[in-house]
């Protein structure tokens, strides 16, 4: 905002707006309220990426009328953690909206996005992390990246991993998903030279507490070159990816 | 009650009561023991709002009785954490009830109280936080208070809340309400010299730990003029707002 | 700062600045860069009270430079968790500062404050809470509160505390300072209507680790009108106190 | 069953017995092994009161055998957290059996015992730790106690203990039960001579952390003459008390 | 102190005190302010036994203080966790008074107990442990019991304890310490009818967690019977076992 | 497949297969890839086992195509943590496969395994923690094992399990399954020199957290020869328990 | 005892020894009473190894009596986590007696042990671990085991231990020590068919918890074959070892 | 390995390198095994920088022996967490080797890096937070990176950061370091479109945890374009960045 106040100060420096002019373009802040919740229009500008929608503990009704003012003005639109109920309202609206079922990711782009160079490769330890997999999936390609999946290779049959070389190094930046103990992240950085993003999952049971036990594990790294993003966070490690990917 | 008898006694000593009076009063004890509940008739002039009924735990039955004790002791009613179902047994006998939904406080006063002057306000970080501020809000206007709103404000759109500064230097105390990382206590706090009531929410997931990771955030708050309260507490916030609310 | 730029641009509007001195306000931020610290001049006016330094963790060297620069622009000064080796040497350049050895405080002010009517009261549990109770007295006190005293007044021997209502009673705020279980900041709660800021200590041995147990009890109190800050925190609480008290 | 072995042994060497007899003896064990479940059918002997059978997680048909040898063994009964289903079906065999819906115990005595002189006085802070209590009050009343009960006098309205020292002074063991900060077992403590055995509940939200913050209050009672139990083990304090009972 | 003013009622009704001095009895409350510490003269009428000082956190000086107010009061001492410094000083005043090295308590008594005809018995786990038992050992002799101890019996070789079974049922009540996994508490148990005060102790590695792991295991001790006081508290099980002694 | 490689180079080297045969080899990757699982083939040669199906977080559908490779390549075949659902639909398939309702497994072996010398002994210390042990069982029998039961034996009833010397004596390994305090694993460890096996069951209430307390319990045993395995993981201690029977 | 009692009543019976001689026997107990500690001169018969001494938490008089008796009756002694000056001090009286300054361990063995044909394969994850390798390697020397070792092979460089393939396959059983993330005993476990006792050390730092996380690891181990003993107990892993291996 | 095999059997194939030749490179193993530790060569190759050593737990002749190893293979040195003592070592050997002793960081290298055009910009909340900056910066510009700081932006003076939009908008990836509640990450992340790295620190007291309390704030950042590494872990945080730099 300030950055806007000193662009608005340096075109009344130089007459190409008026003082009335300046003063309106304060008022027009740069988010919608809609009481229950403020839009943040701007973040398209100063992130690249429009305001992504957490489903949970917002009504149907919050969800729709928030995407709606997304879809307005930004033309991307990004729900996580949906219900199917949402989705088919908003596709009533917008035909072409797509509903990940796995992911319980809703996402829609009016155009295309440019295709990244870059490609961001996830992995996951096992079948049970594939929902998490998915949101990553989602984000990542609406964000306007290809995508590789490797799924199902944890560390009991390495070989699964250690045969798939020539696939990581393919990859520009690699998502590693894992839950029960989680040693997946570790071990896939210590085989290249690319970051590693890894998503503790709350697949387990007993001490792996909900995930924190994977959490711990990608942690406590002892391969640098790991950095960790909060349990099944998929889309929270698919925007990070996509940020890093060229 | 040391008080009271205290009281007592100089009365007795003056000649203003007799000495069986003095005893008489003794017994006349200052709750209502109803045997599953003992309803604290005295808390109205201990602490100016009588006892707040928290319904998790209780019976709809249990409930009723005590409300319709406190109603017809001090004419203030507070009921928390409560079903629609006591609602509406509650509104066959006080027309006037109160009920809100959101937050799920049942609320009525016989008499409107004198308004304060002074204006809590009240922010959440994102629009499921909302319940909780419900509560707050509810609370603090039972109580007397003038309150004012600003939802969705959280520290990933900053300017939603720096955009602001007129109404948080307006307010006489600020609640602020967030769940996830519960950033936004720090940076309230940090713009004003007001007194700054930090309310951490169970929203998030993952490592929120159902709230403990913005209870942590609140309590190390590197920016001085912050308290907090109990998870998801927007009464104990409201309360706490009006003791302080002048 | 928005607000100062509005500022700007509305004495650019009337004349009353040229657009050069806008821009050179512009340049002139609120807060000296010593490289390794960015003192923030702006938070006497902003927060009513200059920055105040945490001791833990930095050098001798960089306190007394930061302490230096504070004293320069504020002439108020409050440094919490401090060594003797640091008082010693700003003795040398302010022979009028103070060192609370208890409290690990160092305070000075160059002109006495305007005292406010309202009192704080300082609460212990126990004797060995003295140090953070001194910390909030010293904060307090500098911050132009007039402060009363209660100390070892636990729930072991509840009738210490009940035999001072009218201490509690002439309180504006009052702040609980209590580690093991904590219980005292629920009881003197219940005994009043004052706001009650609650600071849970590390005193105490195996299950009070280091001060959780207190500061659970603390964030459950069953009485409302209690906020609660960090363990330890005796500055948080006199600070918060102090924005309270009138 | 080294005693018992000891005093075949004894019976041996004096004649008493024949080494057949003695042999026999030894295979005669003191349990009853139903294959899913060993019944100790020598606790009665040893302890002074039969097993009793703790519900959860076994089935309906497991709960009913066991119950039926406990009955032809010892003739007294104690089932605790039990569905009303398993009462129906042992209603049919011990037409007299009783259950306490509140606390989920299902509880028959052949016999009615005989009467201790002592009292245990039950206490709660709230209204929502009375299942608790009952469960306590089921098992004490069983095992041949007195009890007396004194619910909802939660330190937030402290004088309604206060108030009732007689009540505290005439009973021989005292159980406290109580949720949130759980501080009344320390308030209890400091009144009175009496053993005092605090039951921490799950009642609360938040960071009560379902029993966890007044589990911690009560390990660390700065009043010494508390000892603690499970969460929401009624019974163990039941138990307990009786033991201590006389 | 309810009760005491019940009774200056009492007496200025039957006349047997005038007005004015059933004020004065007002005047004269029952602690002795130091100051830094309030001592809780009242506490022996109360609860049958004077304040015990808890060294840590205390200065020697303080700590002085404290036990001649006591001495002089109650002519009984008892200081847990002190240093051998404090002893030396102490001795100066009272040189009978004792010091154990192990326990680090220091303890004094005028006049000796008569002593209670049951028998506590004070039983470790381990070598390690003595500390602790030999704390409880002190606090118990202090306040008039017969003493046993059985050290060293941990499950390791159970037969050490079920060897003692005759010492086991002699005793009245027993005290169980133990670190590392805590079990002993459970087996005893098991064993006799008698109640059971649980110790957990910090004395193990890794995942005891300093006193976690025994603390879990009495908490959930299969067996009825057993209730459990802080990590290391010796002086807490041997109160507890003298007021539940007979 | 290292060792693969080198064992393909070997034959190259000695012209048992030709330069094309070599390089077939390395194609034929030892898992076969179902997109959502990479069904590790090599396993069975590697580790004497075929892949277990962890059920929990698999779709019906995914189970079933996973369980069908297995059986085509390795005819073993154990689903742990299953429904009922999965079972009556694998049954239309392999007419004999089995499901234990209690523990959750499905299983099934086309050849009857060659059963080992060694007994494997199973105790649990309650009937509740049946199911557990139930999985244990299965697991150990499809392995080849001979397995003996002595369940309900806890800590409560000693003499249960020292009635049972001899069949502890008779076993080779030694599981023991335990929930609330887990103190069965350090005695039975204490009475013979098998190794024990110990699984830390959820079973329990309030402070035995889902396990967390028999699992610190078994950690810090005091007994040497005892190691610990997940929480509820009956299929982990037996299949262990297979590894080192013989 | 039982059998022993069960052995005396065999021999009485069968005229071998007289009914005196039976009841003197009863009264040679099974352990030394030094009154601080009860050394279990049983163990040896009853598992094959004597107690082994803890020596955290004892004095060196202790350690050293204990030591003696231990030497005396069964030959073999095993003191672990020491310091040197015991060692020195049992040097005087063994003078053959080792002390490993790494692991802490003082040992001695009269007569040398029947060497098993298996190897305890020993691996740590890095350099930092080696204490705990230590420790675990003098165990399992001084009860006759043969050791390899493979140090520093963690999974950053996971061609360390893949190299080592024909190691793995030769142990008869394997110990993981890995501290940090912990994931090596899960890459272990998935590479040979050997059972893997797997040892999380406190090496590491921030959220490694002083051991947690890699505890946390090795419990959700998604290879089975794995299980755990105790943070940095490298001689319960030996020990365990030990009685697996043939 | 395994590529290294596949080449070593194309070379053979083509007829690059004879049989002998082929089996030779076999025995060539990518590590230097040095006993204690096993050096990792080919680690340049796989991940482009060589094994960093991590001090902490090693002894200065390891950490020499290892440093020299490394030295004479790639020429790039990082040692964290050391002690001067292991520098001035180094120092006679390597004299232009550096040592940063805020951060604890050794560093050399023979030829200086290539620069790239990216820029990594290090931000802390606090003067506390410098050495894990200072550890992060040396890191990063060791792997040839140009680097910015920006120190003592806390958000108790949001400002500070707010006006230095640029340095933030020029950099390619940021480090966000910051103790206590940690709410800075959140903030920056918001304001830009760059991948933040946080770095949660042990800086703060009480309820910080050592870093537990910005952790978990960081972990559940409401502003997605955030991935965090271990407390303290500026090295993992240089190391990262670099990797993401271009």
């Amino acid at each position: 905002m300030a950055e806007k106040i000193g662009r608005v100060l340096k075109d009344l420096k130089s007459g190409r707006i008026s003082m009335k002019g300046a003063l309106k373009s304060l008022k027009d802040f740069p988010y919608k309220d809609l009481g229950f919740a403020k839009v943040d229009s701007h973040r398209m500008l100063r992130r690249g990426f429009p305001e992504v929608v957490f489903a949970n503990g917002k009504t149907a009704g919050q969800i729709i009328k928030i995407a709606k003012r997304i879809m307005a003005h930004d033309g991307i639109l990004l729900i996580t953690r949906a219900q199917k109920e949402v989705f088919l309202k908003l596709k009533k609206i917008y035909p072409k909206i797509r509903f990940d079922k796995n992911a319980g990711t809703i996402s829609y782009r009016k155009q295309a996005p440019v295709l990244k160079k870059g490609i961001i490769l996830i992995i996951t330890a096992g079948t049970a992390d594939l929902p998490v997999a998915e949101e990553a999936k989602a984000t990542s390609e609406l964000m306007g990246n290809r995508v590789e999946t490797l799924y199902d290779v944890g560390v009991a049959g390495l070989h699964r991993v250690l045969d798939k070389k020539r696939v990581l190094e393919r990859a520009g930046v690699i998502i590693v998903i894992a839950g029960m103990e989680g040693a997946l992240a570790s071990v896939v950085s210590g085989l290249v030279s690319k970051p590693v993003i890894a998503v503790p999952t709350s697949v387990g049971y007993g001490a792996s507490f909900k995930g924190i036990a994977p959490l711990l594990t990608m942690m406590n790294c002892c391969s640098p070159g790991v950095a960790v993003v909060n349990i099944d966070n998929g889309f929270g490690a698919g925007y990070f990816a996509s940020l890093v990917n060229s």
